[in-house]
C-alpha cells in the first residue's frame, strides 16, 4: 500500500469525522475552536479506517458505524492533547504544528481534551438514531468503546507509563507489554471490534478480530521502538534516539534489536494468518495491516 | 431540613456510589487510588440524592437509577479535580483536605479526572444490565447525561468562565446567566431529569422537572454570590470576600445585593410552586429544595 492510498483513505475518514465536530459559535467558542483545531490538525486516522474496513469486511452497509468512527478519533485526539500538556510530556509540536496548549494555553487545552472525551460519547450515542440501527449491537459497541478507552484500556496503559516515569521505577517485560497492549493496542482493538460488532459478526469471529488487533497493535509498538533506534524521523514522527536520551525502557532495551525485529515479524505473520483464517475478503484492510506492521525490514 | 438529615442522605448515596469505584490493584493502581481519593474525599452528594429522590417521586422502584447516581457524582468530581489543577484555579485544599494534584502530582491528577469522566460513562452503561431495565429509558438518560456534562452543559459553562478570566474580558448579565445555568445548573438538571426519565415520567412532567431544576440551580448560584459577600465561610466552603478580591463578576456585582436577594427568593418560590403543581409526593425532596435555596434570609 502506498502513501497516496493511505492519504486518500484518511481524507475519506475526515469527511465522516468532521461532520460530527461542533460549530464554533456561542459562549464556549474558544474551547470549541481548541477542540476542532486538535482534531483537524491531522493524523493518519488509522483507528476510524480500521473500524470502517472491518465493518465492511463483515458485510456492514449502513451508516451506524459513522458516529463511532468520529468518536474513536475524538478519544485518540483527547489523549494526545492531554499527553502533550506541560504537566505531561510538554511537547510543543506534533506533526509539525503547534500543540493545543501552546496556542490556547494549558487550562483551555485541559478543557478541550475533556470536551473531546465527552463529545466522543455524545457522538457515539447518536448511533441509536441511525435508521435501521440494531440497538443491541450499538449497546455492545458503546460498552466496548468505554472499556477500551478507560482504566481497563488506553487510560490504564497511559497512567501506568506516567507513573513509572514519575517514580523513575524500572519496568520489566510484563509491565512493558501491559503498557503497549493498553496505551497503543486498546483503541486499535476497539476500532476493529466495534466495526465487527456493528456488522453483526459472531463471537468466534470477534475472538479472531481481537487476536488480530492485539497482534497488530503490539507489533506496531515494537516497530516504533526499533525505528526510534535506527529509523527515519519522517516515518516515526519523533526524533531518532529520543527513547535512549530519555532513558526509556522499550522492547529494544529489554530484548535487543534482533529479538525485537524477529518478534515483530512473527506477530505480523501471525496476524495475517489469523486474518486469512476468517475467510472474509477485504484486500484493502489486509494490505493496510501488512503496511502498518511492515515498516522494519 | 437539618444537617444530620442531609448527612445521612449523603452516606446512603455513598453506599451506592462506592460500589462502582474500581479496586486499587494492577498496574494502574496509582491512578485508581487518585480517582478513588477524589470521590471519597466527600461532598454533599446533592446530585445523586436529587436523582434518586426524583426517581422515587415518580414511582421508580428498581436499581436502574444506581449506576447513573454513581456516574453523575464521578462527572461532578472529575470537574472539581480538573478545576483545582495548577493550570486552572490552583486550589490546594477542598473541604479541608488536600486536592488531588497536591497529593498525586499534576499529571496524575489530569489522568485521574480523565479516568473518572470515562468511568462515568462506563458505569452508566451498566444500567442496561439491570434486571427489568427499560432500554429506551436508559438510552434517553445516557444522551441527557452526555449532553448536560459536555459542551452544551457543564463543560461549556466552565470553558466560558475560564475564557473570560484568561482574557480579562468583562461579562454581562447574559453571559453570567449562561455560565451559572451551565456550570452549576446543568448537572442538577441532568440529575433530576434522569431520575424522572428512568421512572417513566411523561414529557409534560419532564418539562416541569426541568423548570424546577433550572430555578434551583440558578437560585443556588446567586445565593453563593450573596454568601460570598456576607456569608459564613463554613456554609459556602470558601473564604468570604474571595469574589471581590478576584475581581469576579457575579450576580451581586451586576445587580446589587438587594436585587440578588429578591431574585433568588422569587426563583425559589417559583421552584416550589412548579414542584407542587406536579401533584407528586416527596416531602424529603421538597424540603431539600427549600433548604438548598433558602440559605440567605
Amino acid at each position: 500500500m502506498n502513501d497516496s492510498e493511505l492519504k486518500l483513505a484518511a481524507l475519506r475518514a475526515d469527511d465522516v469525522i468532521f461532520k460530527y465536530l461542533p460549530e464554533e459559535d456561542g459562549y464556549p467558542a474558544t474551547v470549541i475552536s481548541a477542540m476542532n483545531y486538535s482534531v483537524k490538525t491531522g493524523g493518519k486516522r488509522i483507528r476510524p479506517i480500521f473500524m470502517q474496513e472491518t465493518y465492511k469486511m463483515f458485510g456492514g452497509k449502513g451508516e451506524v458505524v459513522e458516529p463511532f468512527m468520529a468518536a474513536i478519533e475524538m478519544i485518540h485526539t483527547y489523549s494526545l492533547v492531554h499527553d502533550d500538556l506541560e504537566a505531561m510530556d510538554n511537547d510543543e509540536f506534533r506533526r509539525g504544528r503547534k500543540t493545543t496548549h501552546v496556542i490556547y494555553g494549558e487550562g483551555m487545552a485541559i478543557l478541550a481534551g475533556d470536551g473531546l472525551l465527552n463529545l466522543a460519547f455524545e457522538t457515539a450515542l447518536k448511533a441509536f438514531d441511525v435508521k435501521g440501527a440494531d440497538n443491541a449491537g450499538v449497546i455492545k459497541a458503546l460498552k466496548l468503546l468505554a472499556e477500551k478507552s478507560g482504566l481497563y484500556g488506553m487510560l490504564g496503559g497511559q497512567a501506568c507509563d506516567v507513573d513509572a516515569e514519575q517514580k523513575k521505577r524500572a519496568i520489566d517485560m510484563d509491565e512493558l507489554m501491559y503498557i503497549h497492549k493498553n496505551k497503543t493496542g486498546a483503541l486499535i482493538e476497539a476500532a476493529m471490534l466495534i466495526g465487527a460488532i456493528l456488522a453483526g459478526a459472531d463471537d468466534k469471529e470477534l475472538e479472531k478480530v481481537d487476536q488480530i488487533a492485539l497482534l497488530v497493535g503490539t507489533a506496531f509498538q515494537i516497530e516504533d521502538d526499533i525505528l526510534d533506534v535506527e529509523g527515519d524521523a519522517s516515518v516515526t514522527g519523533k526524533p531518532v534516539g529520543s527513547d535512549e536520551r530519555n532513558n526509556k525502557v522499550t522492547y529494544v532495551t529489554l530484548c535487543g534489536i534482533e529479538e525485537a525485529r524477529s518478534d515483530a515479524r512473527a506477530m505480523s505473520e501471525r496476524a495475517i494468518e489469523v486474518f486469512d483464517s476468517l475467510g472474509r475478503e477485504n484486500d484493502f484492510l489486509r494490505e493496510l495491516i501488512i503496511s502498518m506492521i511492515g515498516r522494519v525490514s
